[in-house]
This record gives structure tokens, sequence and C-alpha cells, in this order.
């Protein structure tokens, strides 16, 4: 344990829910008094900050859903009245389709930054940084987190498979944060090249946006570790696998719950439904009860870890998709 | 004055030269001890760093030309010699075509910070940063300089016209960094779109990469304010147009130089030849001569503004290609 590893992950349940009902106090007390479009929201759902008492209470909070937040949005141009301060004092401004703007807080950086040193990102490894940069938040935020934490780090974005192969060549690259599926066509272009992977290359670990199916291949084939993280690029990485590859541990300090798509009712561990995030901790761009539109579900089943955080086994898709939900296990 | 200006830039050129020989006596000397491809150069060209007395000096130095540094990075990978730490260490690598890795010091972020502030960008602006940041280091290097300033970024690249025009008007947008004719590509999808510029939207200046018959419309039928700045970019940004746009001002703390690009050797102001820039406090990546391949003549005529370095007047080309040099004036 050392660098961005903390203690408290291995604490009692109960010790975490109780810091956690605090900070949920005092951020949603917050948005209250600063997001207009929140004490909008909360006023017409009869819910005040003051009824928090228990973690339970956070259900008395309307979920956003990202149409809804980009509704808001398109008639309350930028930010729908959700942000706290004037927009020109914001670092970066990201637009994901819709569009629908995004901010970043340094916070979202500083919890980001256990996460990626958790999957194994460390001081003296050289980064193909294969996300992409440009208008939304994923390749810069990959890049803040790892250059911020003394990390080398390589702007390839995405595509180029060429140029990507001579680069891991040349720069002896470790470690590749990326797509997995992408990866792939990386090391199969490699091959096809004349190269033999494992040999010739230096990448011993990927950070895996997503799961994939090619990922057992990476780790089977190629001697690739591949720790999935679970971005949900509004709150930054909210969960990542710990080595046990068993289902992404919940980060502290965020609030994940699965809630029946249809009705907004919180689900027991293990039902699928739509992951909803709340982080405690940005006060720039409040985000209680954010809809994230992905399908996953929950398990408090003990990890061998030792870490006492929910877990996600996976991401069984978006909300409105089929999903074979069977097959998740 | 304040900021990022500096009463030097004021100075009586023996001033500047006194204090530049100095600096570059100090850069030469490190690059000597620690990194050996320029130890190597030196001693093969009967160099020493010692015989740095007068700026007129640096004539005995190789100049080290693009298609020789790809060569030494490809012999010698990945830097060839030219890097006093680790690359490890670095904060990211850049690739440009070739390829050629790059990489920027904090100090060229330093330096360019006073550029941008010059050619207009102030807190409070919102920045279409327009600049690829795959790969190259344009992006980036706007991208650090301008929210190192705590100048607000939207990070879109180039491209995806019709996106770029809903952001810049959503967000208010008051400044464009990137090339004139992608922008005037944007200001006319707008117009197609039914907007009228000048009414609707916010921008008012930009930060021009490069010259562009373009640039009178822009200023004239748009009224935005351009101006050029010179972005070599393994050095960074050495030059730049000051409010009077009589040609780009040379930065205080870079040494440019146009020499014959078939001898090597120094031309007196108004010829035509090779830009060779040499930055004089970058001691992780000495940039010592390095010739940029691109095309201009200096000249030493007093500036309106006061300010009393060397102007390029502008690029006319790369080395190699055939340019009318009558049409430079």
């Amino acid at each position: 344990m050392s660098d961005y590893t903390e203690k408290r992950e291995w604490h009692p349940v109960e010790e975490r829910e109780k810091g956690l009902v605090e900070k949920l106090r005092g951020i949603t007390k917050h948005a209250y008094e600063k997001a207009p479009a929140m004490k909008k929201r909360f006023d017409e759902a009869g819910f005040h900050p003051s009824q928090i008492k228990r973690i339970e209470d956070i259900e008395k909070i309307p979920i956003i859903t990202r149409d809804e937040y980009i509704k808001m949005q398109r008639e309350n141009p930028p930010f729908g009245g959700f942000l706290t301060v004037p927009y020109e004092t914001l670092k970066r401004i990201y637009v994901h389709p819709g569009p629908q703007y995004e901010t970043l807080a340094d916070a979202d950086i500083k919890h980001a930054q256990k996460v990626l040193w958790k999957v194994g990102a460390k001081r003296g490894d050289i980064v193909i940084n294969a996300v992409a940069y440009h208008f939304v938040p994923a390749g810069l935020l990959v890049d803040d987190i790892l250059t911020s934490m003394g990390i080398t780090v390589v702007p390839t974005g995405f595509g180029n498979t060429d140029l990507q192969v001579q680069i891991m060549y040349d720069l002896k690259a470790t470690l590749f944060a990326g797509f997995p599926l992408f990866f792939m066509s990386v090391i199969k272009r490699a091959e096809e090249l004349g190269y033999n992977f494992k040999r010739d290359f230096h990448i011993k670990r990927a950070l895996a946006l997503g799961s994939s199916p090619v990922r057992r291949s990476l780790e089977e084939d190629y001697g690739i570790d591949t720790r999935e993280i679970y971005a949900y690029l509004p709150v930054g990485i909210p969960a990542c696998e710990c080595e046990e590859k068993s289902g992404m541990h919940i980060e502290e300090d965020f609030i994940v719950e699965i809630v029946d798509p249809a009705t907004g009712k919180q689900l027991p561990c293990g039902e699928v439904g739509e992951l909803v995030v709340t982080t405690t901790f940005n006060d720039i761009l409040p985000r209680i009860r954010f809809g994230s539109g992905d399908l996953s579900s929950l398990t408090d089943e003990p990890c061998p870890c030792g870490r006492t955080s929910y877990r996600i086994p996976k991401i069984l898709g978006r909300v409105g998709e089929a999903v074979k939900v069977r097959d998740y296990s």
C-alpha cells in the first residue's frame, strides 16, 4: 500500500457509508445553493438536502437522464444551469455528441489517479494513449491523469495503425491505454509486418476501456495483463478492476446505484438496470444521480482482494438496447 | 505592460545580445556535457562551447537539418542521443511524420505563454482550439499554454465543421486557434446554415498558424483580428506578430538565423534562406541550430511598436520548393 492506494478501501461498509452520507449531504447542499437547475429540480421533487440522513435517502433525489440533461442544456446553453461557476473560468469544455457540454474538475483527475495507479500505471511507464483527444474528454482525461503522475504519455489517439506499431516498437512502450479491439488490430498489424509481438515489444499491460471479446486473447496469447476500467466521462473513472479481475470496484467517494430504467427505483444486488452515478467531490458541476445510460448490476460478494466496495461485474449494454441479461454472470 | 510582457523587449539590441551570448554559452556547454550526439557533432566540427564569445560565434556550431535529425534518431532510437535525461522521465513524446520523435520542455510552454498573451489571448476567453492533438505537438502545445494561463479551451481539433459552428455559437467562443483556411470554412458553413457570422458570433480574434490568402477577408469582411504566429514545433513558438502586424518578432531567448540552404552560411537581413532556430532555455532536449526547413528572411527595420527584436516578414515556403522570392516584401 503506497502512493495512491488508501487504507479506507478495506474499511467496513458501515464506516464508508457514514462518511459518504456526510459528503453526499455537503455536495447536495452546495448544488442546491449554487446550481439553479438543481434547486429547481429539487424543489419540484419536494426534496431538500436536509433530508439526507442515511445513504438510502439518495433515492429521494431526482435522477437526471442524459436526454433530460441535453434538453436542459439546449434550453439554457451551454450548461443548463448545472454549473456553479461562470463557464469562462473552466479549464476545458468538452463536447459529446448531442451536443452535450461537459467539463472535468481537478477533483475528477485526483480521484482518477488512484484508479490508474491501481490498474498498474507506474512512473517509468511509456504509455501509448490511443484514446481520442478531440471534442470528448476521454483522451485528455487519461493524459491529464498520467502526466500528473509523472508518467510519459505518447498522445496518439485512435487509428494510424502502422505508425502505432512503429512508435510502440521504437519507444519500447510498456502500457497501452484504449479499446482492446484497437489494440488487437495494432498487434495483428505488427505480426503482418514480421514482428513477434511477445518477443519484440515491451507492452505488458493494457488499460482497457470497455470489456471486449478479444480480452482473453490479449491475456492468453500475448501475455498482456488487461485491466478493465469504467469511464463514465462526465464523472471521471468511477470503477476499475483489481488484480483479481473479478468485477470493477466502485471507487471511494463515488456512489453507484442500479435502477430500473422505467421506474427509476433502486434495484437490489444482482439485478440488471441502469447505472446511476453520483460524485461527492465535484463542486464545479455537481454530478448527483446522473443516469449513465449503461446497463449493469452490482455485487456485494466479498472480493479476494479484501476491498469492501461494491463491484460492477460488467457493462451489459445501453438502456433501450435488447440485451440477454442471462449472459451477464 | 503587465502579465507576460517584459520590458526587455524594448531594450537596445546590444544589451539583448550580451545576455543571449551568456545563455548560448550555457546551453551549448550543457548540451556538450549531457547530450552525446551533440558532443560528437561539436568535436567533429572542431567546435567547443568555450569558443562562444560573441553572438556571431554561433556560426561555428554545426547546423542540424531535419533529415539528419531523423536519420540519427533511426540509428539510435528514439532520440538519437540528443536527449539529456532518460526518456521515461519526459512528460510527453510527440511523433512527427518520419517518424521524428519530439518532446517539449516546461520552459517551452513558459516562453510560449508570452506569445499567446501578446497576440491577444486573455483570461476570460473561450478558445476553440482547432489544432490537431494526436501524434504532433501542436494542439497540446496550444492547450497547455492556454490552460496554464487560466484560459478556457475547447479541444476540438480539425474537421467536423458543422459541430464547430454549433460549439462556437453555443459557447459564445471569443477566440479561434488554428489554420485561417479552416476557420474560413467554418464561417462559410455558418453562413450556409443561415447565421450572420459578424452579428451572431463572438469570435473577434484568431491565432493564425501560418499566413494565408484568406487572412485579409477574415479581417475586412468579418472583423476578425488575426495574428500570425510562427510555431516551429520542436522549439515551441519563436515568433509572433505584434499589434502592428508588420512581420513576426523573434521572441526573447530565441536565436533565429537565416542561412543559405546550400552552404549553411548566414545571410544578411533581407535575403531569403532557411530559418535556423536555437532556444537557449531547453535543457532537456537542447535545440542548438536546428534547421526548420522553412524559408524566410530577417529584417532589423524598426517596428512602430518599439520592440527592438529582429522580425520575420513571413514564411515563404519550404527548402527545396520553388518560390518566387520577389513576392515576399
